[in-house]
């Protein structure tokens, strides 16, 4: 499979983040978003212009990460990033769609951009949504236990709550009030995969690739 | 089961849909969001302060159409929302994301009314995102056949397609060009339970009960 992905796109993350769990060899072609090279490189790939985008063995291509990690784990399905129960799997859908839905669109570079061109006005921008959404998902797993957003079992929700947090540190959102996110997002930052697919290790490769 | 819903809520309609083709009776409970209604009476309910939200039989609560969508479709099969083939179903995925996260996060009344408070350019907004995305989902339908967005079954893609062509025309959002998304617009609109779930109908229901 050949991966195109943005180094600092979460959404890009959290697919990378999936195919490591999986242990799926891809080969990775870096977009630059901030570059707009999306709008050349992937508009005849993507209609939508966005990573992440899988060209999949049979040459197809599949977009949008929540039906590229869902299309994951129906074929390979070892380690599941879904429960088993009906009522657990709603669950974990319900808390990436807080995310996937409820902030990410909103807090894009796309529509950052869209919004104003001041560097304080995107960033108050993006910092309401974030808090909104994040304060959300806190109050959905804040009575929960274990050290993930359902429990001991690392779920797709992590997979799209770590590189939330990430944007939120970085638009300096004010997310003290969500001590359970964080103690997730920290937990999931010990496991090897979320480290070795984190953006920071690759812009260290877009660097070098440079 | 109980569903929390807007009458002109596109992600309601989705929800209503699903259960009547899976013929599942519900008692339905209106919301106002013009009014506001939902910071008051869904507030102890949804973090997120959304409609749909489902109360389920067991007195649990789901949000977030994806959600709740794929739980009916996992607990009640008939008649399936996605199909068989995995690559089929991250197709589904993938059309339903274009618009639940591609232009409907973007152009809701939330969103609107931060971007600003007059109505023209609101409209203006709400446009840019839906014709941008509405091409996106032509480019992908357009090369298709059947009555649906996948052939002759309809699917999930659907549910969120039609609510989202209405709110094209209500902002009036030029998408003359997607001849295909229409098409399956029309379609979709000659089957009863698209029909009976149709915001027109429910918007008399909610008139009668004021």
């Amino acid at each position: 499979m050949k991966l195109y992905e943005g180094w600092r796109s979460s959404a890009s993350w959290r697919v990378r983040w999936a195919l490591a769990l999986k242990r799926i060899a891809y080969e990775s072609v870096l977009i630059d978003i901030a570059a707009g090279e999306q709008h050349t490189r992937l508009a005849a790939l993507n209609p939508m212009r966005a990573v992440p985008t899988l060209e999949l063995d049979d040459g197809s291509l599949l977009t949008e990460s929540v039906a590229i990690i869902e299309w994951l784990d129906e074929t390979h399905p070892e380690p599941a990033l879904l429960p088993v129960d009906a009522r657990a799997r709603a669950r974990v859908r319900e808390l990436v769609q807080i995310i996937n839905a409820g902030i990410h669109p909103l807090q894009n570079t796309i529509t950052q951009r869209a919004v104003s061109s001041d560097p304080e006005a995107q960033r108050a921008w993006c910092s309401r949504w974030i808090e909104r959404g994040l304060t959300a998902y806190e109050a959905h797993v804040a009575g929960g236990a274990g050290r993930f957003s359902l429990g001991d079992q690392l779920t797709m929700a992590d997979l799209y709550l770590v590189p939330q947090v990430r944007n939120a540190d970085r638009h300096g959102a004010d997310i003290t009030a969500c001590r359970r996110v964080r103690q997730i997002y920290d937990a999931c930052l010990e496991t090897p995969e979320a480290r070795a697919t984190d953006p920071t290790v690759v812009a260290k490769r877009a660097v070098g690739a440079t």
